[in-house]
């Protein structure tokens, strides 16, 4: 998306500058490392689009974007420790390349250096800032551990699943956008609608993810298509099947997220018929919907440019439709 | 120390307090686990202390000394991980009596939790003691990796060995003060003097326990002493004695480090003698006179009563008289 281009542009460079190149090198290399294996740089990429939209140079909006940056890197070098994963973007996860100690250490560092940037801005801004990001650090570590907590758990709900992905994930795509919309001096019912609309876009973006990983297109997904299923994990799409299955439906699904001697492919192809037979696959899409759709719904009363609302829309359609 | 008493009562409760309690408790339940354990909340009283030095009351300094403690136990419960350490003051750590995964991801929390706690003041306060805090905590990394470096280094400097313990451990003292100083509006040299003062006193205290713990007495000092001995710690004595010691010395005592396959008992007895023939003995006791002497010569030029710098003091007695 060209858009994209144009923003990730002003960021290239000045991530790899946000990191100290001094001693310890053990602690600093690491993170040099992390950020080099590149992304799609979306959520630093949004705070520069949001702070351009209320009318203030990207520019000034760059050290909040690298803060956001860096706070999602500090999260991935975390959590592939906890998830015990041996690769991120295809190379070798922080824990695997150094060890765990690094990991953990680093991974702290670049936290505290996410806070540092703040520290370009006026004290007014600088608290607002810093002060959206602690909240939204802390539901970040509190929807990881409601997703841990989730894998032992049998009495999950959808609302409990649908505020995990919130927390680990959403609001930290609204977060991103409202303090772009902070820097560039929208009003306070400004900034709750582009916050609420980066909430609201990223919960459906990660349904979506529930969706393709077990529907996708395997040519183009990306991913193992099935390996939600194959890794049991408790998406929307089994907690939903679960909850409008009758009895025999129910248990047959949770005997194969159990394990029950099924092959790979049979165990695929039975649970994806089951979310079928079940209604949880019209089910997502119609929650899928609903909360773009609530996206949207936030566009309208922002006090900005017709095209730029047109600009937010598109963002929202390019990254609803991966038809992958 | 009655001082100590006085401050620490008003911490009492609040410490708790500042840890929610809510869901998800597996996240939550750590926190106000390690922070019941106690210690002796040193830090915390300490920019109480500053605070009510400079004219305000102690109470308006309880959100930034709160912030000191959290991340003092942030520190604690990761870098207890890193340590694989069962023990800490005699109950499990919170990976043992959790998980690894737990320690990593409730030590975050912590340390974003320390963030918030600033939130308390207004934004020029704000930006200025969580600015220091930041600079403080990346220093306690920092200190944190060296020490891990050092483990497998054998050209480990006197000056290497004394930036890693003020990181380590110094400069937080150093900060705890200062914020208090900050907040009890002290002027700019007067908070860069009392942050020098819980520096040099900082460092004064590590040397002192490396001292003691090779030559502390064994019926007061708490730990095994001998400890650092046994575990081939590169201490200031270690370093100092192989810089001061002839070839031979030097190699024997490398040899003891390496495993000569002398008894506990020997060993320690060896590593003391040769210590003690060094001069490393005489020169621990002589920095420690140095940097304790630094630290009370920054009292001087305080703009304070002539009875604060007295009380100041008299703290700094009484941390360095433990004459166990």
């Amino acid at each position: 998306m060209e858009l994209l281009q144009h923003y990730g542009n002003l960021l290239e460079g000045a991530i790899d500058e946000a990191i100290p190149n001094k001693q310890p090198s053990n602690l600093y290399q690491p993170l040099h490392y992390i950020l080099s294996l590149g992304g799609k740089r979306l959520r630093p990429v949004l705070t520069l689009f949001a702070a351009d939209i209320f009318g203030q140079a990207s520019k000034e909006a760059v050290p909040a974007a690298l803060a956001v940056e860096l706070f999602h890197n500090f999260s991935l070098i975390h959590d592939d420790i906890m998830d015990d994963a041996p690769l991120r973007r295809g190379k070798q996860t922080v824990h695997e390349k150094w060890d765990v100690n690094t990991g953990i250490l680093s991974g702290d560092a670049l936290l505290i250096l996410a806070y540092q940037l703040f520290e370009n801005y006026d004290p007014e801004l600088f608290r607002k800032l810093a002060g959206l990001f602690s909240k939204t650090a802390m539901e970040v570590c509190e929807g990881q551990q409601f997703d841990m907590d989730f894998e032992t758990r049998n009495d999950v709900s959808i609302d409990q699943y649908l505020t995990m992905i919130r927390f680990k994930t959403a609001v930290l795509v609204g977060a991103a956008l409202k303090m772009g919309a902070m820097i560039g001096g929208a009003d306070e019912a400004d900034q709750q609608r582009i916050y609420d609309f980066g909430v609201s876009l990223g919960v459906a973006f990660q349904l979506q993810d529930d969706y393709l990983d077990a529907f996708g297109n395997p040519e183009t997904f990306g991913k193992q298509v099935g390996g939600d299923i194959l890794a049991n994990k408790k998406t929307y799409l089994y907690l939903k099947a679960l909850e409008l299955s009758g009895d025999e439906a129910a248990q047959e699904l949770q005997g194969l997220f159990n394990g029950s001697g099924a092959s790979d492919h049979e165990k695929i192809s039975r649970v994806k018929a089951l979310f079928e037979q079940a209604g949880a696959t019209t089910a997502i899409k119609n929650a899928i919907a609903q909360y773009t759709s609530d996206a949207y719904g936030q566009l309208e009363g922002m006090e900005i440019e017709p095209n730029r609302r047109e600009q937010l829309r598109m963002f929202g359609d390019w990254l609803m439709n991966r038809n992958v």
